[in-house]
């Protein structure tokens, strides 16, 4: 079956990650959604740079309109962002009858309600998964995966830079002023950040996420917007001393006379989950009434995460245009003709050949030498040591022991040769009880 | 349009948290799926006790094979549990051309390819969201959202039975069969808990996140599986010097030879989020090519929270079964002509309206009297203190500084009232500096 056909309005950051991730994960992408996905034609201002981008074998144009109008095209990526030519861009998609995927929240919190009718009229889906939170999955989670639940709040991390420039202040002490600097020299922070520390970024994202929790329209104009510009270093250590940490926070809250909408920084308890995402990472926690309290985590920007989400969609739009109707969706997400060949091709490894780290505690006898003969032993196993923990004897046996805790983080090493040293150690006449080892993750 | 008919198999703890929340929020539910959906029979070994449960309206009957043949039935909710009896109905179900819905792990795990082979067969669905990780929408999340990663590593605290049972050891440093019975008694484990505290339960669930992140066949008997059966609590407290906390992961990454598929206790950076997962709660950390790393949050286990799961599945297949294909999942979740409707009985509320709590900061004079002032203010406006917290003027001012600061935290107070209170106290005299407000939120 010939490959479902993109066309990419707009081609810089989100737009070249889209580009690669489909090129690199192609043959996974396509084993799960049933057909390849290929963007045909790129529409950018700068046509040169844009082909060197994409390669001879894509079509690129100065002209979007192009893109559109061509009979090839499916689905329609509009990157352009902003509520200008995109709005027009995406609405003569729709007339065209094109799948869209967007990643612009500015245009749909404030421009939804029009073109999600017009798309609904022309029978067309307006997918946006990349406008909230990058690659997090969170609309569908909202839309789809919580549609059990009255959803009672909302509260999210949803502007990286933001997150990114609390994160500094408290880290370092320092005043906004110098660490937005400091953010736009890193690239954290754009030439114009007004968007993002102002918040109204952040409450566009919340915008959408409130109508598709509580069934009402996109309103961002009754949304309370306030950023971080105001905020001093002070206050973020008062807060600390008290036990909270400050984030700039959306929240959307159903209660009783309505909804609230509301953007602003936040004191939350520093024992929290969404308390300690910091950097310029995003998360959503939602509470629903059957569900309780989730919470949704990840990087909400940068050129791949955002494909990720982009791409997801392009997916999503393909299974539904492909697949039977009953197998839109694979049972374990891959088309099932394709998963004995992967079996082959990927075999579950026994537990011999998984590398990992190790944490070891031996009961040994407290007497010289002892350290030096376990170390000698994983020395030669080439198995290399993190970091060594002894206890005093009498902290481990009382007052008078003799024998004492011997505690070894290894680096990376392979379980059956682990399981070889342990079983040297373990016969050695100073090693006085089984040996504990237990797995330590990085989980970087 | 006539609801969709949904039998269930069982009303035990999961079943009835699918009737109540179907029941209460059946009006939200519609609203989204498009149609209702609606519990029309239930078999329960106890017929007496389950028609108490889901009233008189509902048929209940002893035969699970009554269920499934009834024609009337479009989808059935399998929640009978193991391998046994439930694989027949299960099978019987997808023979009768039934959609199904479960949570049942322990035979998708063992059984999903020749269950999931049936369905393709007949053309049904067999959806189990609610089989990992309860309420968390992760099988969505990996068979959809991140559909455009080549998924490197999945970690995950999928049993909240184990993941209590080792909160309350560091807790309270007890060991491991001490805090067992405690756990017993107060529910977090069953009579027999030898399924979740020899990690066998998580080891399920870790099959098929495996299956679907890696598109290979769920391979449950080639699982590595460990339990936490031999923690002592010196191991968490030599762990917890060292840095790390212990938890019982699933673990399931792809290497170069193949895929590791584990479960066992693991060393975890104590500064991670899921490191900082407590009590029965769940987390998954999915990493994949282009997202990088995601997290996902939520309770794993109990009546509603599964509920919710098991509903989503319901209102997946009840979208794909009713609207038109281009709509199948509204943009907004909810169906578009609701919209406007819920907009007038859920307007988005003006800021005085909003109720939370505050952070004040007050430059003052550093005298007598001061805050007595602020908090007469207050008290006469009904705002009730949660904490006050006053600097000593030199550590604020410096040497000989005659200004200090005051920091107030309020409990939940009206804007509109705060803003008036704001206003008085900054017209008093010994009021140096523009107030600081920032808002606080329990997120709880």
């Amino acid at each position: 079956m010939q490959a479902i056909q993109v066309g990419l309005l707009g081609i810089g950051t989100v737009g070249s990650g889209v580009f690669h991730v489909l090129q690199r994960n192609q043959d996974e992408i396509s084993r799960r959604a049933g057909r390849g996905i290929e963007i045909r034609m790129v529409a950018a201002r700068n046509v040169a740079r844009a082909q060197s981008v994409v390669g001879a074998q894509v079509q690129v144009v100065a002209d979007a309109r192009a893109v559109i109008a061509h009979p090839g095209i499916d689905i329609v990526v509009e990157l352009i962002g902003g509520c200008g030519i995109a709005k027009a861009l995406v609405l003569e998609a729709i007339a065209a009858g094109k799948h869209v995927v967007t990643a612009n929240k500015a245009l749909l919190a404030v421009h939804g309600t029009e073109i999600f009718a017009a798309a609904s009229a022309r029978g067309v889906m307006v997918a946006f998964e990349a406008a909230v939170a990058g690659g997090i999955p969170i609309i569908k989670a909202l839309r789809e995966g919580l549609t059990a639940n009255r959803i009672q709040s909302i509260a999210g991390i949803v502007n990286g830079t933001t997150n990114f420039i609390l994160s500094e202040m408290r880290d370092k002490g320092l005043d906004f002023d110098r660490v937005l600097r400091e953010a736009q020299r890193l690239g954290y922070a754009e030439a114009d950040p007004s968007f993002d520390i102002e918040g109204v970024d952040a409450a566009h994202k919340l915008t959408l996420m409130s109508a598709i929790a509580f069934g009402i329209p996109v309103q961002f104009d009754k949304a309370h917007v306030e950023g971080i510009t105001r905020l001093s270093a002070i206050d973020i250590r008062y807060a600390e001393q008290l036990g909270y940490r400050i984030k700039l926070l959306g929240i959307t809250k159903r209660v009783d006379e309505g909804v609230e909408l509301r953007v602003h920084p936040s004191l939350v308890p520093a024992k929290r989950l969404i308390a300690n995402v910091e950097g310029a990472m995003n998360a959503v926690v939602v509470q629903g009434d059957a569900v309780g309290t989730t919470l949704y985590y990840g990087k909400g920007a940068g050129s791949e995460p955002t494909a990720s989400a982009v791409i997801a969609d392009l997916v999503d739009i393909t299974r539904l245009h492909t697949a039977d109707p009953e197998h839109r969706v694979p049972h374990l997400a891959f088309q099932p003709h394709t998963l004995s060949d992967a079996m082959d091709a990927l075999p579950v490894l026994p537990m011999s050949a998984v590398v990992t780290s190790y944490y070891l505690r031996l009961r040994v006898v407290d007497q010289a030498g002892v350290l030096a003969r376990v170390t000698a032993l994983l020395a030669d196993a080439g198995v290399s040591i993190d970091a060594v923990l002894q206890r005093a004897a009498d902290e481990v046996g009382g007052e008078g022991s003799t024998q004492t805790d011997l505690i070894i983080l290894t680096h990376d090493t392979r379980e059956g040769t682990m399981d070889a040293v342990i079983a040297q150690m373990q016969a050695l006449p100073t090693v006085l009880a089984p040996i504990t080892r237990i797995r330590k993750e990085a989980l970087s």
